[in-house]
């Protein structure tokens, strides 16, 4: 992409209304726009995190064997008459009256409907296990909007359901969706650390959230710090063997890790002094094991082996993909703007001419920014007639990991820069050796 | 896939409440599940099929050099009355309050949102042209919704917005979008014919609909039977070539072509008689260039060449793309059920085992599956115990181009068949010729 035919609207000035970093980088950035409160536009650069977030949810989802669909944001308040859930909710639900006057309401979770194609169409055991899943718009009328994505009214999530015979069953889909959520948020760059916590207003017992560590997290967390060594790197993962998944479970989940809502001081105080870590988490993601409370109150039966009717067993599962953009930007940001993990920038590379409308170096920049595509990478090229310092800075506000700046002055002696964003560290190089590093950050 | 992992609940039965082929044809495959009056849920194999008519046409503005974005589907009345369309849009806008009892809506197009971004950030004609556009999720409460898909009430839809300098430079935006248009719907296997349509609530003069022709098309069409003649193929388009993209714009608008809305009789009277046609059509997209209408109401000026502050041009762009799904069907299917264009098939091809658990047969199965995968394509195995009967009739229902039909009378003789599902022609292949001729389809 060249920057003359983007639109990439950086502000220069700090918004007032931005408490926190990611809030103030997105709207600095060009990244979002408000247009009520806790409602966002998601302008190109924005968009384009967004999407790669979304796209690295689904390509783990796959991996787990579970199945990608999609529910309507607006469902009929019959069905949650069913579970009733349609009173607990509370002043949170969007409600709306079609023009036939019924009652209707913008999502903020699917259980419901869920179970409703479940029930509709699957009779029999030997259709499960099944997991479906779905990344589509929720709303959530919260009473005081802020931080920008992390708290919205309307945010984008992946929310995915399991429906098994046996609780035995339906805790290996737990497990399968911990390990692979873990894989999921390594792969942006994060690490998050599952945390028992509290069921809230979808039930059940069993449940954990994951969590990043950052000041501005609204949750307290007590944990053994030895959970933050734990990483999850290339293991070869098969999805179907419940042993293998247990196992990731026990390691990732057995050290002490709390949210505030489930600490328990005597147990903290068995971790040695050295280890006991009190901060704040930023939550992205949780799973919950509930079994058959929405099975039960809407009538989801299958025929079991023995031709006798039972409830199935539920779970759900969700990552907050809107809040994680706001999320990994508290995690990785210096005070000149935001620093993308590889995972998920936007471009993978920017290219800043210092002298646009300078033959050589217009050509130089034209012949990095072919290559980088050829490569099957996606370069921004800042081909503007701007000064080089309002280049550098809006490079560093948008955060790509690495820089390639092309002059007249290093093309006599044949180099340019490559400069990594996260470090700050630069190098002169030839442009093929420049181009051939930055193509194999990214293999 | 593996059939036996996957969620695909075909139904026997035609449903009473369908009354065109498509949505019963969607219905039946397990494509879409209704879960409210005009409103359905996407199951796995509707939402592949959605997914690819999205990607499709974010590859074809991306080639148009249009940037995506992304609107919510929730905003704030005030901009609606800004412009004057709060009061004009009728019941078919679904108007909310939200807990703090402001007026909000659920967006049927986003005119007024995309204007006022611009006006929030664009100030100079330095910065145009611009072209921004989004695929999201819209409601329009229609009084009785029908035909599925095809007329639901939350539907998915592409709605673009240019804003240019001048009248003539809006043209060309306008342009580029017939040509993206045109060459979009001919990558999903449909001809849809630009004509001269009424601007409805949009407003503007200039506007042009594309219609899919078909006996169950909302509108009467007439049209001289040459515009069925002109193919788009393979050009190399240059969209910044104004007078390419006018001369093709003029090659496919030129001949008679025109809704109920606008027809003319005197001028289809020029027509020669026996190209005269009527016929039906279903409207899958739209152009408007409509000026200053919006700019003007609400107050999105530039600054020009001279220092004047002057409204820029504007024109929007529609996609309908959940329709589009409907539309496909509509226009290929035969009596035993849909037969997808290779530009959308949810999988590239089936394979059927008519053995299952024969040793040869599945370790054939296995085989081709390995093989079409590794080459990048997506095959749908059915590896279930059921009779072969059943097998074709779900595979001709949810009209995969190609299935490959495995058993051991054909192994013993070192052959699989090969069928297309468009011409019901079957040939006998090695395994491996067969999985050439697959992988050829798609290259």
């Amino acid at each position: 992409m060249r920057l003359s035919r983007y639109f990439l609207p950086v502000l220069k000035e700090n918004p007032a209304e931005a408490q926190i970093v990611s809030h103030r980088l997105m709207l600095r950035a060009g990244m979002i726009k408000q247009s009520a409160a806790g409602i966002y536009s998601w302008l190109p650069l924005g968009l384009k995190v967004l999407k790669n977030i979304e796209n690295i949810v689904h390509e783990e989802q796959a991996k787990a064997g579970h199945l990608a669909m999609l529910m309507p944001t607006i469902q009929s308040a019959d069905l949650w008459r069913e579970s009733g859930r349609y009173d607990d909710y509370g002043e949170e639900m969007l409600r709306i009256k079609d023009r036939h006057g019924r009652d209707m309401l913008f999502t903020p979770t699917a259980e419901e409907l869920i179970t409703d194609i479940f029930r509709g169409h699957v009779t029999s055991y030997k259709d499960m296990p099944l997991t479906m899943y779905q990344i589509q718009w929720k709303f959530r009328d919260e009473r005081r909007p802020r931080f920008g994505v992390m708290r919205g009214r309307e945010f984008y999530m992946k929310d995915g359901y399991n429906f098994d015979l046996t609780k035995e069953d339906a805790m290996h889909a737990y497990n399968r969706h911990l390990v692979s959520y873990l894989r999921t948020y390594e792969r942006m760059g994060l690490q998050a650390i599952p945390m028992r916590a509290d069921s809230g207003p979808i039930g059940g017992d069993d449940t954990h959230e994951f969590l990043v560590l950052a000041d501005t997290g609204e949750s307290e967390v007590f944990y053994d710090s030895a959970v933050t060594d734990l990483t999850f790197g290339d293991r070869d993962i098969n999805y179907d063997d419940k042993a293998q998944c247990q196992s990731i479970m026990e390691e990732f989940t057995t050290k002490y890790a709390r949210t505030d809502e489930t600490h328990d001081e005597a147990l903290f105080a068995e971790v040695p002094q050295e280890r006991r870590k009190v901060a704040r988490g930023i939550e992205v993601g949780q799973i919950f094991y509930f079994g058959t409370k929405y099975s039960e109150a809407m009538g989801a039966t299958v025929q079991d082996g023995d031709g006798k009717q039972v409830p199935v067993h539920m779970g759900s599962h969700g990552i907050g993909v809107s809040r994680l953009v706001g999320a990994i930007i508290e995690a990785s940001h210096d005070d000149k703007g935001i620093i993308w993990p590889e995972g998920v920038t936007p471009f993978h590379c920017g290219i800043v001419n210092l002298k646009q409308g300078d033959a050589e170096a217009d050509a130089a920049c034209e012949d990095l920014y072919h290559h980088l595509t050829k490569a099957g990478l996606e370069p921004l090229y800042d081909d503007r007639n701007e000064r080089a310092g309002g280049k550098f800075a809006t490079m560093d506000l948008i955060g790509l990991p690495w820089r390639l700046t092309v002059g007249p002055r290093g093309l006599k002696n044949g180099v340019v820069e490559l400069t990594c964003r996260k470090t700050g560290e630069s190098e002169e190089l030839t442009p093929q050796a420049a181009i051939a590093k930055v193509i194999a950050q990214y293999n």
